[in-house]
């Protein structure tokens, strides 16, 4: 993509509404504008984050057999009355009453859709298991929304939902969810750290939150130095049983027989949180099937959330520096930052823009003509992970300059060894929904 | 996909409820299920082909150099007083109030997100042309919602809107989305009677309307049997301006010199409606820039929308039979559709399974212990554009029996002779979002 002819709308000063850093870059970064209190519209930056992140988590829900599906966002408030948490929510559920005087709520979870979908269609085990989520918009009234897209009001939200028969499938299914959830996180370069936690309004006997160590974060964790490790991805639920990790809420001195130097102290952002709680919505809203042996069981449920949205926030708030954020090559919005420095070598940046993108290289050339300075700032702003710098100095020696806009090193390639490096580098990008079809054939 | 691992809910009987052909095929084959009037659950087969038609129109989109961004759903009240449209909608339009009493509307369409975005951001002529577009979930307060999908209450609109300096580069714009919007329904299958409309509550000069011919349409339209022709996508607007087309409010019998022989008279489904309105938003809501003069003008804008949840059941409506819809490739849920008609065979139907999955060609698979007549029907009633049959008596030959869903031929294969021709005939599915990663590696 040419800047001259994207829509990058970057502001030149910190906004004073900026209360966090990941909300200051991503206004000043054109990557949302608020539209209105904790309500945001995503400018085409922001959107290809939003997007390959939701990619990230289609991958991997499907590889462990979640099928995907689509509610609503406005829900009967009937279904919330029958599940008994019409009133649970309180303010924070938008409530509206169409012309017919009906009353919907905007969904802030779903629970009660896919619980009434599986009822009304499933009636024999045979069915079993099912693991079913949707990635969709979700609206929580939020007394004082703030920190940007991470306690927006209208935010999107990966829900999903698993149907068993017995609570040992019930719960082999969420211990599935869970290594899936922290294969995705890993995927997005982020290491998080899963603890247990209180269940809240969503009910449930067990319950584990997903976050990222971010100075900024709201809640407090207490849990052992190995979870830090990334090579946590591997592990098995049952390895981090034995790991100590608690929210604030949950943590007790007391209980924590961990030796002091391995007791790590941090601030945490929840961006993932997974409920096993068995009956608590069959029951009432009667999703009841005949067993094998032809006796009506309710099924075993549990539910799974990954705030995707405020991922966007999270993954700043984890890395960035003085100059603007710093993208995981997994979730950047382009990999390569172009920038020719002077006019006299402007063929030769269209020349390697069109070999990048050729080679299915996300790419975006600042085309405009603006200072060298003005260039570099704005690609260290965006974030992607490199930068490719062609100059009349560099190119009378057949040569292309990348800087690493994480670590700041700079590296003088040739043409030739400048591709392979580049190919071999982005093999882990992730590609927008709009480009399947060419990559496909 | 195995049929065994996925969810496919489907219905004996045409269900009561239904009122068109698209309604009782959408609830009868496992694609939708209503949650309250109006407002559909899209089950698995229904969201592949909702992704896969999001798929071509952001290709299309993408191709003319329009930019995806993401609006909100909800939308603050204040934004439609200033355009003056916050009385045209009337009752269709949803309005809330938040727990601090300030008013929100759920989108029915975006003219007034877009032009605020624009008026904030861009200053200068500079910027221009930008044309950005969205898709999203839309409300409209239908008095009556029926049809299913088609004019359900909670829909998916794929809207853009068009920014230029003069009224000559806005209409070169509406010509180039025009153009677009003809490519992206001939990618998707189908015969599509562009036709001169009336602006209506979002006002403007000219306007096209986007028709599928289909019997259950609600507008008749008149028009040159010419545009019949499937080759019409490659007509330039100015050929569509020589052909009279009308929907019937604009159709004047007098004014029409047509000879009578070649004025075609059929009912059709709107699926599209582009709209050049000039500066009817962006002057009362002062979005204006300076030109290259230093002169200050407000921009000239378009919009174009296509209602995307709607062509699904458009489709359904312009191909089907007695026993179910007949999907064209594009954007069918899988391509084909596997089937072995005795328990003996499981494993070559295994095999096929798997290869056709290596080579990227999506497949359902019924591994369900059903009757062959059972698989018929259930693959005929889905509706995926091949049926591979695995039988006892083919595979003593070698062979496999392939049938084509929309004309009911039969074919009968060797293995080699299949995969080459499966290759060549799937080079046109489009893939879903979550199958970029491992075909762009």
């Amino acid at each position: 993509m040419k800047t001259s002819h994207y829509f990058l709308p970057i502001l030149k000063d910190p906004p004073s509404e900026a209360s966090t850093i990941s909300h200051r870059w991503m206004l000043q970064s054109g990557m949302v504008q608020s539209t209105v209190s904790g309500i945001y519209t995503w400018l085409p930056l922001g959107l290809r984050v939003l997007q390959k992140i939701q990619t990230i988590i289609r991958q991997e829900q499907n590889a462990i057999g979640a099928i995907e599906m689509l509610a609503p966002t406005l829900q009967p408030a009937a279904l919330w009355q029958e599940s008994g948490r019409y009133d649970d929510y309180g303010l924070e559920m938008l409530r509206v009453k169409d012309r017919h005087e009906r009353e919907l709520v905007y969904g802030p979870t779903a629970e009660e859709v896919f619980v009434d979908v599986v009822r009304r269609c499933v009636q024999s085990y045979k069915a079993l298991p099912l693991n079913l989520y949707n990635i969709q918009w979700k609206f929580r009234d939020e007394i004082r929304p703030r920190f940007g897209v991470m306690r927006g009001r209208e935010f999107l939200m990966k829900d999903g939902y698993s149907f068993d028969l017995t609570e040992k499938a019930s719960k082999e299914t969420y211990c599935n969810v869970f290594r899936s959830y922290m294969k995705a996180f890993y995927r997005m370069g982020l290491s998080v750290i899963p603890l247990r936690a209180t269940t809240g309004p969503i009910g449930g006997d067990f319950s584990h939150e997903f976050h990222v160590i971010a100075q900024t974060g709201e809640s407090t964790l207490y849990y052992d130095a190995e979870l830090e490790n990334r090579e946590v991805s591997r592990f098995e639920v049952s390895d981090f049983e034995k790991l100590y990790a608690m929210v604030d809420e949950k943590h007790l001195p007391e209980e924590c027989s961990l030796p002091l130097e391995q007791l790590k102290i941090s601030k945490g952002i929840e961006v993932g949180h997974i409920f096993h709680f068995g009956d608590k919505y069959s029951a009432p809203m009667k999703a009841h099937i005949f067993s094998k042996e032809g006796i009506l069981v309710d099924l075993q449920m549990g539910s799974y959330g990954i705030g995707v949205s405020r991922l966007v926030g999270a993954v700043i708030e984890a890395f960035h520096d003085a100059s603007g954020p710093q993208w995981p090559l997994s979730i950047a919005p382009f990999s390569f930052g172009l920038i020719h420095l002077q006019e006299t070598v402007e063929s030769e940046a269209m020349h390697l823009y069109t070999k990048l993108k050729d080679l299915g290289i996300e790419t975006l050339w600042e085309d405009r003509p603006f200072s060298p300075g003005e260039k570099f700032a704005l690609m260290d702003m965006i974030g992607l992970p490199f930068q490719a710098i062609v100059s009349e100095k560099n190119h009378k020696n057949n040569q292309i300059e990348v800087k690493i806009r994480k670590t700041g090193e700079r590296f003088c390639f040739s043409l030739d060894q400048f591709f392979d490096w580049a190919m071999l580098k982005c093999a882990e990008q992730v590609s927008l929904p709009d480009m399947v079809k060419k990559s496909n054939m």
